[in-house]
């Protein structure tokens, strides 16, 4: 079969058949991605391939090193090459990306978006440079939704961000058939272990929610009103993202006495270095603000998502000279079965557990999520089926074998036909193809089990499964409005 | 191929060959599950599919959960619908359940028992459901076992049991040629967990014991005696199920005391809620009962099986409202390396490590428990090959995927013509058929492993491997006797 | 297919085509290993398979335990069994071995060493042990390299070993094509847990290096004059096995304290039993040692290896009667992330982190160390691509399913193109082979992916890609110098 066919992962007539017929023409419902929302309201338009793939992407910085790219090349550091050496560089690396995501990815989104079927490498790297650049200049934001037929777009905003452009986007038309949302991501909120940085998230809180946070109620009612605020603005998720959560009971009279020391004094420092919380304090407080966070999505009716497991800046010398978020972040073998019990067990009991997803980073607890998932699901009214989701493949496991494990895993724990589905995930407007990726893997699997009598050959029934997993289901869980779509 | 069809998961010939040659044949040696006693000594009927298949089974319920069905219709909370209502709502989920083991269970039972090759789904139940209702009129548990050929059952019980109903089933001749023997089950009397429970299982124990447990030597004494007496109904295994064993030493002295203290006083209360044991005093009480409890399995010559890594009543509301097992347990991360390796090691140290079984339930452990297995092997008058098994895929793993895993694990650091095989694990009557399904799975791996040139293509030695870890294997290890089998 | 045919586990035309006209004709470069430098430099002849074969073979051991052979046929306990006598009981357990890499192992090594393509089992036994034995009379250590195309070879080494061996072979022409280098391996310089063994170490230590080790100062000189000694004999690896590295901060005062505490008084017994230093302080003493042997590495440009999450010793009996090393280690459970991070976050920090393999022995943690890897990933003078390295299976993952998840994990997370490949880690010069199965298993993996179209079908590309992992990409890596090879 030529490389990225047509039946491209389809290995069978019952996956070609599936892809093509039911899954190719479904929308996209991107519901979590962190694409900028100035880029969406602002139209935007890239002035070239370096600007559009390679800046802020980490993961191609972590293959160039791999290969021996310095870093000038990559972050910049050290002189900063110029925006087509840097791509030639990267160019130079896909050949050695075999059997890595990004060498699908790469050659995906070269194909998808700009029709070059040439494989990148150091001798096109010059030509596909001026094609797809060329191609660049006419295809801004919009004309990349419109073809990928984005329905859905989910941002991810700090509680204090004034959402601005999401209101631009609601009001006018640039965007005629894709419906933007922000999500509600409260993690530097509770996050005591850089008190300077927590006081200033504070005070921004405050300011933005117009209230003057100066006891622990003051921040419980920022953080309440903020919330409304995102809702009002059309949010129905949030998304908190910890190394792991803490097992530690959430009183909070504890939570209370960990916030009146973390926020006194105004200087933050001590004469032996910057002030710090008991480690066993700053948990007891993240455990109590995240019931809280918790309790005001089931309110909301919106989705708690729970992405668990990396560890980050793991390497000392690139976090002091680079800064966070430049390919430096890792997975990570804290346990999780205790906290994640605790949390989800504590909104059970009070009958206030909202829709949740939980998300993994380490496939070693690819079962223990799945099954856990199991632990709290109910029905009630409005309420979808379903309402505790098994995450699809995230980050690191965001590639065939990871999104694998991850469908038979929930398959066999869970419900695969009641899957809200794929999500980018993604910083870049050239991601779309995954969800492309993600369908064409989910055909193959069950391609592969009908014509090994596994399942039966009931193309009608596998379609609407298929359609399900690639859009209705998102649509009906989220209960988000769609907009231009009848 | 054809859905569940004759060769159903066969995906070679020579697969099809050493299935249909070998395995198909060979009778079930169920050595552990959990069928009612009292239902196989009074041969019971079924009154309706309801009864026979959802009445008390835990996956179903996750299932109809996941797929937003009501409590009523699962265990009956909130206004308890009628067995009908229920097998609907069963059966309106069963098309959501694709790639879950439940899709292959229930089709496969409908098939074998009853016959019926339709889908099971909201159309077709009540269609279904007077069908097989008819047919269990007349289906008594002594023709189902007849029907699977069944050689071996071995039940699930606690210490203080009479075993009543396994002494009417050796004196009478209601299963012909289908032996029921006992398994030793006594995990609650070295729970310290809840006070009051234990002090009722110690009273309980001592009752049938003929024992007045007043101190820790009477416990010992006490669980000695109920041991011979079980063993004297032909019982050859104990079960253990614990999230960990406990990774500290276990002095006589410290459980004696940590007894004392659990012991002392009628009433179990305090003012400030139930009394408890310190959780570090509780583990040493456990360490040192599981030794103990390995020593008497040695010295009968029983098999000792561990079930490791369960986290159990996960969803504090429904532990309150539908109490244990109703369908909230799940996968833990418990570390399982060092307090495994300390309890077998000092058996080991004193040689009175007996033939042992090590039972997974998060797969992130497989190959940590299939190499412990190997740390212990030894020959010995009276002892079979594979003396410590690594045990089969179980609960949450006992499908395709969790079963394919377990024999490759095993495969790669043990011996697979060693395997003792496949064991329910079941509640229900309709489950048999699994033991088909294993090995139809077996039969698949080898076939495939022919056909790439990476096994012999000798069907007699393949051929035997199969019949030995389907049956042989397990008459051979666990040496309790066949009845009516010349 | 027939077994172990030409074309064996190459299950496509691509992967044939791949493994016979690009991989089978590369030399082998075996970086790291435990044959014996004695049996190199001396040129051993063996007597028979059973000295070529078992002797000290703890993974036949442990098969032929399992299959319930005496102690007297393995390590001899008992009544020692002569040597035909252990073969016969080992080619009895082979047919029992199916699935388990020993039954690929043992008829590769057969076909490959011997030209005997018959099954080796009871029957077979004498007439092999016969021929074999004929052969091996006329087949030095010195033919058998020849044979494999054995280039380099990476011997284990104590820091205190004189090195006589290497510096034979160095000086004389036995091994006309093989260049043999030793490798640095200090892990009894750090381990507190027996003080009596460590102090012998000190000094064993201090009197290789001609000083005296009275102090702290004194054991770091020694280590530096011992590294420095092993660089002149073409040492350009060092090699580090431990259950975990500890997550803790690596002062130079509590090693110092450590240090003075562990070697204090001639006599390591008290009336107690033997001294023992306290386990956190065990930790510090290791974690400085781990980061100063780091910088050693370091500063001479060699490799630093990373053998990590074994449990030793694991049956207490056979501990105390047949001693370490004879099949009773295993894998286990202990947190890696943690204290991986703080050795390589702190190496790193001060831009010492020498070029480093990281090699885990529990397969929960593939994807951790797979990603943990390319937190450290840099370019710089005189640097490879691919400077810290995801390493291949290893001990109880030395097998297919391993090696085919080691290469999935790497794959998927850092660069497979940089990867230097397979090493046998063996104490037989009958283990070569194992590269051959591993290039057979590389070439299947991509074959299968171009026949799927996830890769283009470049052979040339996919070749040289080969040829680099077999070869060169190790040439290129280590810098150790090749001999007689143009």
């Amino acid at each position: 079969m030529p490389f990225l066919d047509l039946d491209f992962m389809l290995g069978t007539e019952t996956a070609r058949r599936l892809y093509h017929d039911y899954a190719a023409a479904m929308p996209i419902y991107d519901y979590h991605c962190h694409l900028p929302p100035e880029d969406l309201a602002g139209d935007r338009t890239f002035a070239n391939l370096h600007e559009a793939w390679l800046e802020g992407d980490h993961y191609k910085w972590r293959a160039m090193r791999a290969n021996g790219v310095e870093e000038r090349y990559c972050t910049g550091y050290g002189g900063d090459a110029d925006p087509y050496e840097k791509f030639l560089a990267f160019a130079q690396t896909v050949p050695h990306t075999i059997r890595n995501p990004l060498y699908h990815w790469t050659h995906l989104e070269l194909q998808r978006y700009f029709g070059i079927d040439a494989p990148l490498n150091g001798d096109t790297a010059k030509e596909i440079w001026d094609d797809a650049n060329r191609q660049l200049a006419v295809m801004p934001v919009s004309a990349i939704l419109e073809k990928f037929d984005v329905a859905v777009i989910g941002t991810t905003d700090a509680p204090a961000d004034d959402l601005a452009h999401h209101r631009q986007l609601a009001e006018n038309q640039t965007l005629a058939k894709t419906a933007v949302y922000p999500a509600f991501r409260p993690d530097k909120v509770h996050d005591l272990s850089d008190l300077a940085a927590w006081n200033a998230t504070i005070d921004s809180l405050g300011a933005s929610a117009e209230i003057r946070i100066e006891d622990f109620d003051d921040l419980l009612a920022a953080l309440a009103k903020r919330h409304a605020f995102f809702h009002d603005h059309g949010c129905r998720l949030s998304d908190h993202g910890l190394t792991s959560l803490p097992n530690v009971p959430c009183s909070e009279a504890a939570a209370r006495k960990a916030f009146n020391a973390a926020r006194q004094g105004d200087d933050n420092a001590t004469p032996n270095g910057p002030r710090m919380i008991d480690t066993a304090d700053a948990a007891l407080f993240t455990a109590f603000m995240m019931q809280f966070l918790g309790r005001l999505d089931h309110a909301a009716g919106w989705t708690h998502q729970l992405h668990l497991g990396a560890i980050r800046n793991n390497n000392d010398w690139a976090y002091e000279h680079l800064g966070p978020d430049t390919g430096y972040d890792s997975i990570g073998d804290a346990r999780q079965g205790p906290g994640l019990r605790r949390h989800l067990g504590t909104l059970a009991r009070d009958r206030k557990l909202p829709k949740t997803i939980l998300y993994n980073l380490n496939p070693a607890d690819n079962y223990l999520f799945a099954a856990m998932a199991g632990n709290y699901q109910e029905a009630g009214p409005g309420l979808p089926p379903g309402k505790v989701q098994y995450g699809s493949g995230w980050w690191f496991l965001d590639q065939k074998e990871g999104m694998t494990m991850q469908l038979n895993a929930l398959s066999n724990l869970g419900l695969l036909t009641r899957f809200v589905g794929m999500l980018t995930d993604s910083r870049s407007f050239l991601s779309f193809p995954r969800h492309e990726y993600f369908r064409r893997l989910l055909c193959d699997l069950l391609g592969r089990d009908v014509e090994n009598g596994e399942l039966p050959n009931d193309l009608d029934m596998l379609g609407k499964v298929v359609q399900d997993v690639s859009f209705n289901n998102a649509v009906n869980y989220f209960g988000m409005e769609l907009k231009g779509r009848g």
